[in-house]
C-alpha cells in the first residue's frame, strides 16, 4: 500500500503512514496530541487542523463553517491522507505550546506479520492436514466390473502415488452415486497422517473438479467469546473471521463459576448445549460470509481452556476447581462432528488442542504451537491475557507455565464502562496535561461506548504518567478540572461528555476500574517473575516476550510496561499475536506438522500452580502499584518520569 | 457324556448314543424304520416297541394300556435310553421283516468339532479383538496431579507392559467419574490392532473388577432370517444363539426384490430400519437371555451377503443388480454403533465382514475363514446353501468362486409346507416301502407343522431311492396307498394326516415342490462342477467338502448326493458346518488373525459370473433330474439301485 509522509507543526513531528490513514491516528501514531472527545465521528469539532501544504479527502462536516474550510482547517478524525502533508495543530494557549512535548508519546506496537504461505513452504511446513486430488476414473466393464471403493483406490495407488488408503464407511455410502454423477469423474478429499507412516484417509469424494474448494475452520473457545476463522487451503489465506459471544456467559463470567453451574443437575449439558449452539452460529456465519457449503469444510480445529474445551466436549469438569485439580484427559483423539453436535458432515475430522493442566489449556497450547515458541532456540516469555491470564517460559527443549488469577479486566471485565474490542471502543488516547482534554480514538471511528483493554492500559498509563493518577492508582485530588470529579464516593475522569458519547451518558474511568487494573496486571507481573525465579532466571535472561490476548488490535508496549503490566524490556523484542488461540488453530488447518509435534510438546512443559509457590504472594503485593513497590525495576520510566517532574516544575516556575 | 448301546430286533442293528437319547432317534440313525407319524408327540401311538433289556425313562402315554406297558411296550418316540438296551420292534405282517432291510439307510452326517478355546490356543490364534485388564491405580495427590487418563495410560505402561495406546473419546468422557467410584480401581478395555505393530484403543473403562465379564456378539444377516450369538471372550464359548426372521422379509423374500424395492422413494431408509430393528431384537434377546448389560460387550461382528451388508449399513444397492454388477465397496472400515442406529454403547467396535463381488458377499467370506479353509493346503469345495448358494473352490495358494441361482428352497422357500429349521419341522424321514407308512421325526419331537431343509432331502431321497418317485420328480402312479394321492391336479404324498399334525391339516409333499428342489440342487450342483472344469480340475481332484447352511442339525450326506445336490464323495471327506457366515462371525471374536488375513484372502479370490459361463446352461439342464440324466457320475447310488431293484423283485416274485 502507498505510504505518505505527515509532517505536524509546531511539535515537529514526522510519521509514514499508509494512503487513506485518518490524520487522528497519524498524530496519535507519533505523539501528537489534538483534543478529540468524540472518538472520531466529526461530532464534537474539536479536532481541528490546518492542511498547510498536501492533499486530505474529507475532513469537513457542520462544525466547520465554510470559512473555516477556506482556511484549510480539516477535523483530524475525518481527514485521510492522500499525499505528503503538512499539519498545523493550532495551539488555543501559549501554556499548549509550551507543554507540547509533555503530551502523548509515539505509539509503540509490535504485530507479527500475517499468515505467510510461501514462508510455510519455503520451510516444508505447508502440510495440510487434507488434500483434494481430482480423478478421472476408467469406466467399469464387464471385465472390469471391481467395486467402486477398489476401483478408486486402485487408481489413487497406480496414477497418483497414494499409499496406505483407508476410507470411512460415509465415503462407501456416498460413492456408487458421486462416480455415476459425472461420468466418473470425481475429487476425492484425503486427511494426511500425522506421521509420515500413517495412514492416508479418504475422508470425501464429490462429482467433478472441486479440487480448488478446500476450506478448514478454526476455532478459539473463549471463556467469554468464541472466534472462528474459515480458511482457504489451496490458496493458505484467511477468507472469513466472526466473533460471537459464549452463550455459557448467563451462566458466569470466568470458569470456576460455570464449574460451579456444570455441577448441577443437568447442568453440564446444558452448558454443552449452550457452547455448541454458539459454535455452531459461528460456524454457520462463516460459511455463509465466504459463500461456502458444508460439504466443502474438511477439517476444524479448535483450541480453548481446559474448562471450555471439557465442556464443550461434554465431559465432568468436577474435578477441575478441586485440589488436586485432576482435568480428565490432557490429549484428546480426532473425533467426527456427530460426537459432539457439530453442524458439519461427518467427513469433517475434528481436532482439539490438548491441555497441559486445569489451568494451563489448549488455548496456550495453540499459542505456543502456532507462534513456533515450541520450536525456537530463543527463550521466550509466552503471556497470553485472556478472561484469566497464561504464562509460559521457555524454547525448544524445556517449558515451565502458570495460569495466573488475573480475572477479566484486559477484555472489559470488572471495569465500569469495559468492553471487548468491538465499535466505539476507546482503543487509544492522549490528555493535554494542562487542560487535561483528552484525545479519544475509538474502533470503527464512532462515539465512545466504553474502553477496551489496549485503550484501558494507555489511558491508565497516560494518566499515571501524566501524575494525574498517583501510584496507588488515585487522582490528584488537587486538579482544577470538571473532567475529574467525585461520584458515588469514587474519584472518576470522564473520557467524553454524554453529548459526544455512543450511549447517551458520560464515559468514564473511576479508581475501582484502576484497582481492578492493577490486580490483574498485578497478578500477571508477579506470575511472570515468580516463574522465572522457580527457574533460576531474571527478565535479562529473556530474549523475546510474545504476548497474545484480545486487547485489540495492537497494545502499545510502553503503556503496558508503565502500568507494570509487562516487565521493561526493549520494544522490539515483544511480538504481539492477538488472539494466541485462534492462531494456532489456524495454524494448525495448514501444517500438519503442529499435530505431529504437539503431544511431545506438553510433555516437555512442567506446570507450576502459583498458589502453591511460596513467594508467589510476596511478588503479588508487590506489584499492587503502579507499576510497582520497586520503581527501580522500571528504569526507562522512572527516568521518563523524572525528566517530567523537571519539565512540570520549570513550566510552573516559567 | 455317557453313552450307552442300544440294539434293535429284528434288524440287528446296534448304535451308540448320548444317554437321553430318545429310541426313535437312534432307530433313525442306525436305519431301522418304525412306523412314527406325528413326529414324536406321542400321539399317533404307532412307534410302539418292546423293551427286552436295559432301562428307559419315560415312554408311556395314553396310547398304551396298562397292560402293553407291564409286557415291556413303549412309545419309541418318548422312551429315552437310560442304559444299554435292547429293544425289539413289532413287525405286523410277515412282508415287514422281508423288508427290513429295503427300509431306511444308516445317517452318514458329518460335523466339525465345537468351537475349542484349548486347540485356538495351542495353535496361538487365540487373540481375541479385546482384552479386559483389571488395575489399582495410585490416587491423586498435590505432587501427582496429572489428567486421569494420563495416569491410565502411564500406569498401563509401566505396570502392564501395554504400549501404543490410543483411546476414544467416550472413554475420557467417562474417566473422571469411573476412577472416583471404587478408588481408582478400575477394569479397562483394550482393542487389540489388527497387526502387531498397530495402536491398541482404550475403548472402556469401568469401576471394579469386571474383568471377567467381556463379551463379543456375532450376527449373520441372512436374507430370510438374522441369526446372533453371544460370546463370553474370557470363557471362549458360545452363550446363547437367537435368530429372528429379518423384518425386510414383507418387502420381497430375495435379494433382487429387495435391490427393487430398496430404489423406490425412501426405500433403501425404509429396508435400513427394519433389518437394523431386526438386529436390535435379536441383540437384545440375546442380552436378556444371557443376563449380560449392552456396556459389557466390547465387540460385534457381522457377517451378510453383498446386499445384506449395503442395506445394513445404508449404502445404495443400485449397482448390484445391474450389469457389470459393481459393490459399492469390498471392505468396510470399523466404525461405531452410532454410525448405523445399532443399540450398543459407542465404545464397540463394529466389524463387517467383506465381500468378493456383488453376490458372493460377507457370509462367505465368513465361512472361508471361519472354517479354516482360507488357511489350509487341502483342496476345498465350500458350499453355502441359504436363500441362495454359493460355490469356492480352492485352498491357502487361490480360490475361484461363484453364486447359483438356487433359490430358497432349502430355506423352506418355493416349497409348500416348507419351513425354517425350527420347531415342528420334520428334520428326519424313513418309509416302510410296502405300507408307505412314514417315519417322521420333528425339531422338538412335537407333531408335524411342515419340512425343512435337512428334512426335504431325506425325504425326496427316500421315495427316490425306494422307487416311489422317478428320476423326473413325478409319483408312481400305480402304488396302493392313500397316502399318495392327486390334489387340485398334482401329485402328492402325506407325510402326517391332519388328526396328528401340529396345523390341523395334512402335511403333504407334492410333485411342484420336488420340481422346485430339483431347480435347487440343480443350479447348485452344476454350479460346482462348472466352476471345477473352468480351473480344468474334476470332482476327484477335491480333498474336502464343507457345506454350509440353515438345513437343520445335520445333512444326511448320502441322501444330499442321492438327489444330486452334492457330488458323490466319501462322505468323511465332508464337512458340514451349519451356519458358516455366523461360524465365521463367531471366530472373528476370538482370533484377530482373521481380521488380519481377510483382505489378502478376497485379494485372492477369483470371482466367476455363471450366468457368462458358456457350460454352465448345460450343465443346469442335465442336472434338472434325480439325481442327473447321467447316472453314472453317481456310480455308488447306482449300484444301491440295481441292488435294491434286484431285491424288491425277489420279493415280489417271493
Amino acid at each position: 500500500m502507498t505510504q505518505y509522509k505527515v509532517t505536524f507543526h509546531p511539535h515537529e513531528k514526522q510519521i509514514r503512514v499508509d494512503e487513506n490513514t485518518r490524520l487522528i491516528r497519524a498524530a496519535m501514531e507519533c505523539g501528537v496530541h489534538i483534543n478529540a472527545s468524540c472518538g472520531g465521528e466529526g461530532v464534537c469539532g474539536k479536532c481541528r487542523v490546518i492542511i498547510e501544504s498536501g492533499e486530505v479527502a474529507e475532513g469537513v462536516s457542520e462544525q466547520l463553517s465554510a470559512e473555516d474550510q477556506e482556511k484549510g482547517y480539516r477535523l483530524a478524525c475525518l481527514a485521510e491522507v492522500k499525499s505528503d502533508v503538512t499539519v498545523r495543530v493550532p495551539m488555543e494557549s501559549s501554556i499548549d505550546a509550551r507543554v507540547l512535548n509533555l503530551q502523548a508519546t509515539a505509539r509503540k506496537t509490535a504485530r507479527i506479520k500475517d499468515l505467510n504461505l510461501d514462508d510455510l513452504k519455503e520451510k516444508g511446513l505447508f502440510v495440510p492436514p487434507v488434500e483434494k486430488i481430482y480423478i478421472e476414473l476408467p469406466l467399469p466393464t464387464d471385465a472390469d466390473n471391481v467395486a467402486d471403493m477398489t476401483r478408486l483406490v486402485d487408481f489413487l495407488r497406480k496414477k497418483h502415488d497414494e499409499h496406505r488408503l483407508e476410507f470411512d464407511l460415509s465415503v462407501i455410502r456416498k460413492v456408487p452415486d458421486v462416480l455415476r454423477q459425472e461420468d466418473f469423474k470425481v475429487t476425492v478429499t484425503i486427511a494426511r497422517p500425522v506421521r509420515e507412516d500413517g495412514k492416508n484417509r479418504i475422508i470425501n469424494i464429490e462429482p467433478g473438479d472441486t479440487s480448488d474448494r478446500n476450506y478448514a475452520l478454526a476455532v478459539d473457545i473463549g471463556t467469554t467469546t468464541v472466534y472462528g476463522e474459515i480458511i482457504d487451503l489451496k490458496a493458505g489465506r484467511v477468507l472469513a473471521q466472526y466473533g460471537d459471544f459464549n452463550s455459557q456467559i448467563s451462566y458466569g463470567e470466568d470458569v470456576i463459576s460455570r464449574i460451579v453451574y456444570s455441577e448441577k443437575k443437568d447442568g453440564l449439558e446444558t452448558l454443552n448445549e449452550l457452547v455448541m449452539s454458539t459454535i455452531n452460529t459461528v460456524v454457520g456465519k462463516l460459511l455463509k460470509k465466504s459463500k461456502i457449503e458444508p460439504d466443502e469444510v474438511s477439517n476444524i480445529t479448535f483450541a480453548g481452556n481446559t474448562t471450555m474445551t471439557q465442556l464443550f466436549l461434554k465431559i465432568k469438569c468436577h474435578n477441575l476447581r478441586r485440589s488436586p485439580y485432576v482435568p480428565a484427559s490432557l490429549i484428546y483423539p480426532p473425533f467426527k462432528p456427530s460426537e459432539i453436535g457439530l453442524a458439519l458432515g461427518d467427513h469433517v475430522t475434528v481436532l482439539v488442542y490438548p491441555q497441559v493442566s486445569s489451568y494451563v489449556g489448549g488455548d496456550i497450547v495453540s499459542g505456543i504451537m502456532g507462534s513456533g515458541m515450541y520450536n525456537d532456540e530463543e527463550l521466550t516469555l509466552y503471556i497470553d491475557i485472556g478472561t484469566n491470564a497464561e504464562v509460559v517460559i521457555g524454547n525448544k527443549d524445556w517449558m515451565v507455565c502458570a495460569a495466573c488469577s488475573a480475572g477479566p479486566a484486559f477484555e472489559g471485565g470488572g471495569i465500569k464502562l469495559g468492553m471487548r474490542a468491538t465499535e466505539g471502543a476507546i482503543e487509544d488516547f492522549s490528555i493535554d496535561p494542562v487542560t487535561l482534554e483528552p484525545m479519544n480514538v475509538t474502533i470503527g471511528n464512532v462515539r465512545p461506548k466504553g474502553i477496551c483493554g489496549s485503550g484501558l492500559i494507555i489511558i491508565v498509563a497516560t494518566l499515571f504518567e501524566m501524575g494525574i493518577v498517583d501510584n496507588r492508582g488515585k487522582f490528584n485530588r488537587d486538579l482544577d478540572t470538571d473532567r475529574i470529579r467525585e461520584k458515588d464516593d469514587v474519584y472518576e475522569y470522564v473520557l467524553a461528555w454524554a453529548d459526544v458519547s455512543g450511549t447517551d451518558r458520560d464515559i468514564v474511568l473511576n479508581e475501582i476500574d484502576i484497582d481492578n487494573l492493577m490486580r490483574a496486571k498485578g497478578a500477571i507481573y508477579s506470575g511472570c517473575m515468580t516463574l522465572l525465579a522457580e527457574v533460576g532466571l531474571s527478565i535479562g535472561d529473556i530474549s523475546r516476550i510474545i504476548l497474545a490476548g484480545g486487547f485489540g488490535s495492537y497494545v502499545d508496549l510502553e503503556k503496558a510496561m508503565t502500568i507494570g503490566l509487562l516487565p521493561e524490556i526493549d520494544a522490539e523484542k515483544v511480538i504481539f499475536v492477538g488472539n494466541g488461540s485462534l492462531m494456532g488453530a489456524r495454524m494448525s488447518s495448514l501444517t500438519n506438522r503442529i499435530r505431529r509435534d504437539v503431544t511431545q510438546t506438553i510433555k516437555r512443559i512442567t506446570n507450576f500452580e502459583l498458589s502453591e509457590t511460596q513467594s508467589f504472594m510476596d511478588n503479588y503485593i508487590a506489584a499492587l502499584f503502579l507499576p510497582h513497590t520497586d520503581l527501580n525495576l522500571f528504569p526507562k520510566l522512572k527516568s521518563r518520569m523524572d525528566k517530567r517532574r523537571k519539565d512540570m516544575d520549570n513550566l510552573s516556575r516559567g
